[in-house]
């Protein structure tokens, strides 16, 4: 199985340390983003949307969304399990995956792409142009610190996002940090014990480098 | 188990169209969220968020998340299956879940929410209020046609939305479309065929009717 990459992003970065966790073996292919490959014609015959991670199978099948090829991966290497055993255990890494991605990492790609300058008239991923709405990326830090609040909750009470399990929502939760942190320089108040704790056990995974 | 219900929001219809499919009885509990009962100190010890649907089982333990309800269901009566056979099915019914979820469900919402005078000051489901933003009305009109055209060429060349098979994708997909029109008053353009013959089709499932 080959994955298209970009080291920078996140979205490709929850496939590397998901599959890491897995023992997945991958073969990388570089997009390199900044330099506009996924604009290519041969990139564009892969993923049509022209976005990485594409994940291509030995048959030549494609996916071309980061939890989907998670679902994949889940399915073809059900162990370690990280998307919940138990039909609850398995809803519950649903919903939260979900709140993750909604209220924590929407918020985030809201605050990038309506306020840095690179972004202009990109404030949308989508083949046509949008422009910014400096509003919305005001708005975006305002729910991501309520996110990091109700996380940091959560994270009170519970090992992990979903449940005492390490599990794919706690990938896509420290990648959402992480990326905050990297793109908009926004990080989480110290004050936020729980998630510093968390945030410093998940980041000390071996899976957390890949 | 019992459904924490409201019948005119389009979550907890999709809880109830895809049970109908499986052929899941369950006992409905409506909560008046127009008479803000969702609101009461009794809901909000079910429901910590003050949102529909909500799925209690008969152990007491609750799911708060239409998707998340889904993934349970499947995993307690996987026939007929909703989410997908094949790792890849499954993957696919992942990917286009994101993207009806994400290019067209929360476009919808942006419009009514940043639109509509009785959101006010509501324009993000949260504790906090958040004044609306109109631009962001605007940008999800155009949002949301994208979809549709994006999703009548899907459906130009696929039966479902996901594949060759009715799945969950497809009620998500119906639910924002009804959603849609009925909310904020936009419908499909006659000119999209394929997506006009697939909506009728879905339409005329039992389920549509729960």
């Amino acid at each position: 199985m080959k994955l298209y990459d970009f080291p920078l992003s996140p979205s490709p970065r929850r496939v590397r340390m998901f599959a890491a966790e897995k023992g997945i073996a991958l073969d990388i292919e570089t997009v390199n983003i900044r330099e506009k490959e996924q604009f290519t014609d041969a990139f564009r015959k892969i993923s049509p949307n022209c976005t990485v991670p594409v994940l291509e199978l030995d048959d030549g099948a494609t996916i071309c969304d980061s939890i989907a090829i998670w679902r994949y991966l889940e399915e073809i290497r059900p162990e370690p399990p990280l998307m919940g055993t138990t039909p609850l255990d398995k809803a519950m890494v649903e919903l939260w995956l979900r709140r993750v991605e909604l209220e924590g990492y929407q918020a985030v790609v809201e605050v990038l792409r309506n306020g840095a300058e690179r972004f202009t008239d990109r404030a949308v991923p989508s083949a046509e142009n949008f422009a910014q709405i400096p509003a919305l990326a005001e708005r975006g830090k305002r729910r991501y610190a309520l996110f990091l609040d109700m996380l940091d909750e959560r994270l009170g009470e519970s090992a992990y996002v979903a449940g005492p399990d390490f599990t794919a929502a706690d990938i896509h939760a420290l990648i959402t940090i992480d990326f905050a942190e990297r793109a908009v320089d926004i990080a989480p108040p110290d004050r936020l014990a729980a998630l510093k704790a968390w945030r410093e056990k998940v980041s000390a995974r071996d899976s957390a480098q890949a």
